[in-house]
């Protein structure tokens, strides 16, 4: 129905197949890796991404703000997840300044991500790196780069 | 604190890099792209990619299972956005057969698409096509494809 609204002048059909396959990828991968996380470590992709951060920040330990950076999730995503897995033992929140809590990784959430991460890499070798190979991989590192650095250009003149 | 938990012999430096480098440019232009069609057309990515599936089926209609394939979304999330959607007059459900309705494409929801895809388009082209390239964007589409292949290897081995 959309001949020739999607299609030229805008995105020729090997640069709409281009451009699909990527995003394709990109979601087969995501999913992938998010099913197995969930079904043997119970943890969201969510949850990972969190613990990820804290467990790579001196002391395991964060602003919310921080990670909100880090992750580029909205304020409230943030503060709500955040909740959700201090219930559930993974992070807590020292309060020497209420206003603005740091997040803890607690011996539980480093237990969670020192257990799944391993698991995870792995995955991303066997789908991601060994089937790209270290020339299209460092290719892709060089695309990629160039793409984030153009998106950030766009951003710094926006919000002018 | 992960020093030797999440690096070799999983991933080396250049691998990690190259693996965070690709997940960073899918979520900025994910972010960038709805950002813009929010601010601009009042439309989430979900919406978008409801419409772009639906707009590009034969008389713009598809079963909701079909929507779920081609989203690869949950069948509740298909559900309950296609509820949202038909409330803003996007689609509309056509129940011929009850317990299995045709999601259709309404008129506003076709000039929704119509609308916003030319721009969305325009932003890839300039964000992603023209920073690759044709060479680089043909490599990419082949890095893609070899993923997906192998990812859906993968699936099938685990159904079995």
């Amino acid at each position: 129905m959309l001949d020739g609204v999607t299609d030229p002048p805008n995105l020729n059909g090997d640069e709409q197949a281009a451009w699909r396959s990527f995003v394709e990828m990109h979601h087969l991968l995501h999913r992938h890796l998010g099913t197995h996380l969930q079904r043997e470590f119970g943890l969201s992709d969510s949850d990972f991404e969190i613990l990820v951060n804290l467990s790579e920040a001196p002391g395991g330990r964060m602003r919310a703000f921080e990670l909100g950076q880090a992750t580029q999730w909205e304020k409230s995503r943030v503060s709500h997840h955040l909740s959700r897995m201090e219930k559930r033992g993974l992070v807590r929140r020292d309060s020497t300044d209420a206003r603005y809590p740091d997040v803890v990784l607690t011996a539980a959430g480093l237990a969670a991500i020192k257990g799944s991460a391993p698991a995870n890499a792995a995955r991303v070798r066997e789908l991601f790196v060994d089937v790209l190979g270290p020339e299209r991989l460092a290719a892709l590192r060089h695309m990629s780069n160039d793409v984030i650095a153009t998106i950030e250009d766009h951003m710094k003149q926006e919000s002018r």
